[in-house]
């Protein structure tokens, strides 16, 4: 890897959205370097880089950030052209896989408020309502994604942020003491995430359980009962 | 305009989302078919065309629907490649559009919690300085916004997005009695937004002052105070 094309990607393990980034650039066979940042205690590169935001993740190419998780992952497709493309090629099927991606940002801000647990029942109704609209949209939608097909095929946009968003529902359901996943009521999303999960380039990124466990309980018991959450 | 490429746009005159993509097909140059929906008695187009979020605006390009706001701007520049173009072509340029694009997303949020009038001087004081680092990102981004190019230059994605933002803000000061723009605090972002809303494809999008100032007190009045808000 030449200077002339240095990527460097400054993250905290526990962020998915840091883990994005950092299973696309795995997906594309894009080289990188890894610099974990102490979100309690951010470093200079990080504050300069990102002075908006201050958070990770921030990909730097070539000396150039990039930040915003949404943003990197287009930055990222349309720098390196090489298969396997993220996104679709046609515009109107990007157009639904941008939609869908959309979308589960919301069922991520429905998830979240259930962790937090205000209100939790109400909380938990919407979530359920949100996965099973995503159940019917993908199952309707000939994106290409079925349950058998995944091993065979290179993962794109959907994979990447579906398998960071659900695939640590177990542990999650451990620690917050409730059903995120269900195969009887969203078999295809239960199906693709954890045939997803199972596959090595994500085994490869995703965080021991025994850094996650204590992580999620930390959450649960501080962050989240902080008057400010 | 023939058959094989017919766009039709679902909006509501009232909606800065839909007048976003309006202003992109003017600026495009796309010729469209307009539909108003009445938000209160949703036609059954609408709920074909959108059954996920029933919401406008909606696109619908030769019998196939693309919508979210972004998404559809994305969308008709992938498709119409002819000049101007919304995006720079340069993928590093593209994500500081869009990572500025979702910034003003952020100031659109602060802005509506200003005219809720809950915690309304927290709010504003929020609004004033994400506006006020809006103001230094633009001026430091070597974006090309500057404010005297205007005039002589097509508009791009974030003329688009700024203009709709922040253009009624004199009728907006009036109705909801809070200053939102200042040519002493963010002489750039006043400046750029004053001259936009003077353009003569902006003056050809904006909703009547005698319609607009009935509309925000309805809001201010009636759906800002109803509990759920």
């Amino acid at each position: 890897m030449g200077e002339e094309n240095k990527v460097t990607l400054h993250g905290s393990w526990a962020s998915p959205y840091v883990k994005r980034v950092e299973l696309a650039l795995k997906v594309k066979g894009i080289p990188f370097e890894y610099v974990e940042e102490d979100l309690r205690d951010k470093s200079p590169l990080l504050l300069k880089y990102n002075p908006i935001h201050k958070k990770v993740p921030v990909l730097v190419h070539n000396g150039k950030p990039v930040s915003e998780s949404f943003v990197i992952l287009e930055y990222i497709d349309e720098t390196w052209k090489n298969q396997p493309r993220l996104f679709p090629q046609d515009p109107y099927e990007r157009a639904r896989v941008r939609f869908w991606a959309s979308f589960i940002q919301q069922v991520i801000d429905c998830m979240l408020k259930v962790f937090k647990g205000v209100e939790q029942d109400k909380a938990l109704e919407e979530f359920y309502e949100k996965l099973s609209v995503l159940e019917d949209g993908i199952k309707n939608s000939s994106l290409g994604i079925t349950t058998t097909n995944i091993q065979g095929r290179d993962l794109g946009l959907l994979d990447i942020i579906i398998v960071i968003t659900l695939g640590a529902y177990e542990v999650q359901e451990e620690v917050f003491g409730v059903k995120i996943l269900s195969p009887e009521k969203t078999p295809l999303l239960y199906s693709w995430v954890t045939t997803l999960i199972d596959l090595p380039i994500v085994k490869g990124i995703t965080p021991p359980r025994d850094k996650v466990v204590p992580f999620l309980h930390f959450l649960k018991d501080v962050v989240f009962k902080a008057p400010m959450n």
